[in-house]
């Protein structure tokens, strides 16, 4: 038992090797595996029920505002990639293409993403006015041949996702609904991951290949580099043309619809993982985890029954609480405590036979560690209580390192050096792409956006000396 | 709008070319689409809203009884499929393979069912007897390449499913949970779907490749076909082998343990339609439906507002029930409900300014068709009442149905002319394999199942004249 005790708990600081320490508590709290084949990952139990989490809030905000779900083939043939010049070149490089079993066929690839099959469809299926708008979305798994190592979560050939396609009669109906759908992921990200997110416009080097332009949320990991959370793109008409998609309008004449797409991924767990784990292991933003609390029975041999007992009640009288009993024997409590802080369990329910004569129990909380005894009868209250005051301390945590770390560099020597301090830069920025290129080959750092909460305020780019009138935050990023 | 209403409905009836009904209806339903790709399809949003009523049902009795949902990689290494002999038999086939990027990387083909990867995380992750039972879920797509015709839902390449697979320490407890799962599966076709289901077990010539044995539900269809609407399998101790799944029990003794695999597919969307079906179109089980009922406001010029309030009324109230208000103008309370029964919804509820007098609106059933004036103050109890009363009604049908088809052949003779008949044929069977496909080529026939219910009596192979204890359950199937 000893023995276990020691390997239980991770041996890397968050500190001290953030990478390392990534990867181990993600093997270590069971959220992924590597799998046989290079690139790709397996997504444990552990991890898969923060997917849900992120599934089941989304998907009941999407069916709110009249957003339906589809599926749409796995495979998408040659010449759909090529009808869209920028979408082509911007996916051709990742494709896995699909042996050919008959020589009639056209040679098919994985979906990288699904714009060209199901543009396809609405082809076929849009006409009139009236089919407008149309939303779809949905749920599938998505391949790019990604050539750089693998890191779970983050970058895998495989990952899943979710890819909402619409299509509207006008530019303004288009454009509002970019910006709703990208308000939407703002709000999962602070209400559900418990992240800060700054919202903004991507430059020309950094849109979505095809897209009008690209609005996305941008978080800022522990290590100073920034990770795109989500993007919503206004497609315009080009992919329309391509597609053939047409409507006429009230009048029978024949108009281009506009069209956005958005899309969040399973790295949004990776964010999840770094922003908030900690040197003990995983910690579950409160609203993600199935399992909100662990009832872990402090075993006696003469009260083990009493307590044991004390123990099952709690966890039926909280059914929608979901909490785990840990009742498994050859283990201490202090083992079962690491496991559970491992795995990041939001609250933990300490019941020993001291506090069944004193009606009570200590509820431990996950995030900070602070203990408190709850009067059984103040359970129903004191719980949920708890929950939501680890999620706000978790979040304004998240948002106290996000703002400590946004500084402004005025001249390219404060750039770079902000940069190798890993800030968040603002900086005004021509928004070149050319120009962009050459920031990144100097300073490893990429434009992440120009953010919406950005006052107009006349500048001059720092790298050119062009007029601008918004800022440009530039990080490393993921 | 004349020429609407001509074209919205079927134009074949169920009786008359049960095949083409089936094609016509998908499509004008909006359930599903051809996709550019042979083979594939695409499910548009009423087609995928069968699914997520089917995933929802499930994914709570699954995680009920402590199954946990994961996601393993898309694609299997060429090696994988070859460590169990029979199972690589099987599916070889019909595998889809990816064209090599890296000389140094061994050849993958995207899952036809994910034994083989899931089992070789399992030989990493089992190491002792506490680590089981194991039971992992995953909801997925996967491929096969079949060669037959293309049948939306029924037959196509690519499909959604689920697939469970567990692991135990003995023989004993995987018998029970693979009966268990089912058993779940069969309990869901009755409540959820409305369709009654016989449980068996497989012949030889009939079980999953790899299986020591596969348990299944049968439906029954209105062409005489039987279509497998779920199987569950007790996989042995073969992929464990061939996998090096191993556990070391209390005393330290290393021990390989039993496998269960379990699954159904978005197949039961074809039974759905089939069964239920008629020659206005779809006909949606209530418990499936997202929307259980449809407001059609009967618009006169001067009493529009009125009722139209009415219907939105109507909807706001039943918020539970997700009732669509159809106000559309400029198409007639005629046109409309031919559509929504095209569609299958399971309540119209009509609302026009007589109604609104007598504080009444008609509701109408989609299955029977039947109308009825329902008080206002009376909906809360007779809508709820009417979508149980539809979905008994529904299953009962569908029961009577099954049950008239049975019969007994006693002799080769009788047995082809039952098959001929399109019936579900009892016989006395040997269970010999060979036999069975010379069964098959005379036929048309295979075994079904031999189902659990069946008494045993002794009888005669009514081919081979060898001893049997019960009867086979033979069928054209799909």
């Amino acid at each position: 038992m000893a023995e276990k005790e020691q390997t239980i708990g991770l041996t890397i600081k968050k500190t001290d090797d953030f990478s390392e320490w990534y990867s181990q508590l993600v093997l270590k709290a069971e959220l992924a595996d590597y799998s046989p084949i290079r690139g790709f990952m397996v997504i444990r139990p552990n991890g898969y029920s923060l997917w849900e989490a992120i599934q089941g809030y989304f998907d009941l905000v999407i069916k709110k505002i009249g957003v339906r779900n589809a599926y749409f083939p796995l495979l998408i043939p040659r010449s759909f990639f090529e009808r869209e010049a920028e979408h082509a070149e911007g996916f051709e490089p990742e494709l896995a293409w699909v042996e050919k079993r008959d020589d009639d066929e056209e040679q098919v690839a994985i979906r990288p993403t699904s714009e060209t099959i199901m543009y396809d469809s609405y082809g076929k299926w849009i006409r009139s006015w009236r089919d407008l708008p149309l939303r779809i979305n949905q749920w599938c798994n998505v391949l790019r041949w990604e050539v750089k190592q693998t890191k779970l979560f983050l970058r895998t050939r495989e990952f899943l996702w979710q890819e909402g396609h619409c299509v509207y009669a006008t530019k303004e109906e288009c454009d509002k609904e970019v910006r709703m759908m990208l308000e939407a992921y703002q709000k999962m990200c602070e209400d559900l991951l418990a992240i800060p997110v700054i919202a903004g416009v991507k430059t020309d080097a950094e849109k979505f290949a095809g897209a009008l332009y690209t609005t996305t949320i941008e978080a800022l990991m522990p290590d100073g580099k920034a990770l795109q959370m989500g993007t919503s793109h206004n497609l315009g008409q080009g992919f329309a043309k391509a597609f053939e998609i047409k409507f006429s309008d009230a009048d029978g004449k024949e108009n281009i619809p506009w069209q956005s797409s958005w899309g969040f991924s399973t790295r949004l767990i990776g964010a999840v993982i770094m922003v908030h784990g900690d040197d003990k292991g995983l910690v579950v933003p409160p609203r993600m985890a199935r399992n909100k609390a662990v009832v872990v029975p402090i075993l006696f041999e003469k009260t083990k029954d009493a307590v044991t007992k004390k123990a099952f009640e709690i966890q039926k009288k909280f059914s929608d609480l979901n909490i785990i009993v840990d009742d498994r024997e050859n283990y201490s409590a202090g083992w079962k405590f690491s496991d559970w802080e491992l795995k990041g369990i939001p609250l933990r329910i300490e019941v020993g036979p001291k506090d069944i004569e004193k009606k009570q129990v200590v509820v431990v909380r996950r995030d900070n560690g602070k203990k408190e005894f709850v009067k059984e009868s103040d359970l129903e209250k004191r719980l949920p209580e708890l929950l939501d005051e680890m999620h706000s301390d978790m979040l304004a945590k998240a948002r106290g390192f996000l703002e400590a770390n946004i500084v402004e560099a005025k001249t390219e020597g404060e750039f770079k050096k902000a940069i190798d301090e890993r800030k968040l830069v603002y900086a005004y920025f021509s928004g070149d792409a050319k120009a962009e290129k050459e920031i990144k080959d100097w300073s490893g750092a990429t434009s992440r956006c120009v953010p919406f909460n950005e006052p107009e305020k006349e500048g001059k780019c720092i790298f050119s000396g062009k007029p601008v009138k918004k800022r440009t935050l530039f990080a490393k990023a993921y």
